[in-house]
């Protein structure tokens, strides 16, 4: 498995960096910049564009759409469900990253309303999200709340089954399930905690995966796999966020089959 | 005095960093990115969330909220206006940063409004800043405009006297004034200035050592010592701008009580 | 010409950091930090608002204002029009980055209503926005896409008749137009493609020299000549793309008579 997801994640990256697919993102103010700075520096190319006059366009011209719910409001949570609409029936890829599911009620609706517009082929999210976005679904009763990684992973199971698609669980270790499917990346740092939207990150660089390969459960695990792994590399040079952040968006830039299979640590 | 400051500056940052409060902002899209990562930084938990439907709730879980007007508009200032109530109401500290007082109209409605909404346990701005919201405030009348410090505490004063709450002045010497207690804070270096938002980081600050710290007039003087300090760390790593907004975060992440011994310059 | 360019621009800029100019920006949400940080680092004073409430106050206490459509809605757009109207009808320089022209169908209309508004004193784009531009006008028929230079640079003219003001189609080589004048700036590194924004950035510093250079064909030209010259800079530094985007602000900070005259690359 290892060996297969190390194989997977070198082709998977020299594919994106050759196609540089477009990939289109409805994400939160927070985190604009650096995503969009993210996906330059792996080798996609972003465009951030939410009004709903043209949501349905920009996601007809891009390779994948990403939908952040960071900071909704009711416009863009309208947006967002006219995008993902538009992306199922395209066959295109979508990720939903349900930042901070279970906060507030807005949160769950729209999360709730994003699964009933469309399926994402790929939800990523912390144990906590995933679990909201789970409750959220509608399709489920009497969820635990738990922080535990084995129970999140059962948790990611169930609603990989509610949407038919990929559930990645962030976390010292990641989880990528879909169905019957697993597989676990041990990379990244805890510093990564640290800087303010590389949960945010992690789902663009999905986005980007999921643009130029189609199994999606694959293009998750690959992204991770990256994610992680330049997580370790800017680590590498410095131990304070504030450089930490400007060295992960030079090691996104930098990293190649070396480094990938000097560090990756997948099962 | 100044060893008093000196103390509780350093336990007041234990306190922080032990107890990771939640700090809900709503704040301009201009400093989000950079809000977010300082009081990740110094060892807080942030929250971005604007949405009227949800500023309750994310009140609610905060230990502080922080209202910051840089890129105001109808409906995010209702949001604003409903957060400072609740805060009020839930007597939980309440931070207002008047980004721009004076530069128009809504601007100045909007301090009227979060001021009739609610008054904030602490407001920092620039003593143009002050001076406005002093005004706006509408509950005084025929101020003079002026620069000079010492007018500028005078009017400090006055605005505490409205609020009942902290009053920081930034500049060179930052003035924190409550009722007859003032402290003042010569930390920091010019080249503040010339990265945008790291007023609005203050003001960030402020609220992360409100949650921890009931005495508001202590929370605030901790929080502009722990700003000016980390700006003359960085200062000590490089002398232009791009840099030195990457050596602060990191700054605010190193510090400790041996750098805020060594260089604490309070009275 | 390259000598002449060379002693504006040196001139420009010194005249620029002397009188600290206030540029208003009604830009995106991805770019908004790193373009007020760029403003602040070549010198100018950056205000950053949308309200439609208002902007027609802050064009009218700024030197110049800039429209930038990245992030456009409804509400925005209406803004940029009030924005425009109000900066023609006071005589003062008007900068508009029609990025993404040409992606949706709003974004074309947007840029008509602008036009339609107010003509911009300069308009800053790649070829291909620059094209979609011309399209959007409405005051062309029948234009051929194309990414050869020479053909931008005739739809370049023509955007400038439509407009009457200055067009700088940006590239590997920066093309300045306006009417039969033309200049070229030949500075600037690939790697400057794969920071998010800077193509925005350029347009910001369009309207700091427009700001204090009343020809706004010299004050574009010396814009994009600190542009490119600030990239060299930051690519002699670095070769990643996170680090370069703080070697860029150090560079706009840094730069001066001598660095100028030793890369300026004009005609």
């Amino acid at each position: 498995m290892s060996q297969t997801i190390l194989k997977y994640t070198i082709e998977d990256l020299e594919s994106l960096r050759s196609k540089v697919p477009l990939v289109h993102n409805i994400t939160n103010y927070v985190v604009m910049n650096n995503t969009a700075n993210a996906l330059l520096a792996i080798g996609a190319s972003p465009i951030m564009a939410h009004a709903i006059e043209e949501v349905e366009e920009m996601v007809t011209i891009c390779s994948a759409t990403v939908i952040n719910i960071g900071t909704l409001s009711e416009p863009w949570i309208q947006s967002m469900e006219k995008a993902a609409k538009k992306a199922v029936s395209l066959g295109k890829p979508l990720v939903l990253d349900p930042v901070g599911a279970g906060a507030s009620n807005i949160r769950n609706a729209a999360i709730r309303r994003i699964l009933d517009a469309g399926n994402p082929s790929i939800v990523r999210g912390n144990a906590s999200e995933i679990l909201s976005t789970l409750s959220s679904s509608g399709k489920t009763k009497g969820v635990d709340a738990t922080d535990s990684s084995e129970s999140a992973v059962e948790t990611g199971k169930s609603l990989s089954k509610v949407t038919g698609g990929v559930v990645v669980i962030s976390g010292a270790t990641d989880y990528i399930l879909k169905g019957t499917d697993s597989a676990q990346i041990s990379n990244g740092d805890v510093l990564m905690t640290k800087v303010t939207g590389l949960g945010c990150t992690a789902s663009a660089l999905c986005g980007a995966f999921a643009a130029v390969q189609k199994d999606q459960f694959r293009a998750a695990t690959s992204a991770m796999a990256v994610m992680g792994i330049a997580g370790e590399l800017a680590k590498s040079k410095t131990s304070s966020p504030g450089s930490f952040q400007v060295a992960f968006l030079d090691a996104l830039y930098e990293l190649n089959a070396d480094t990938i299979k000097q560090r990756l640590n997948a099962k």
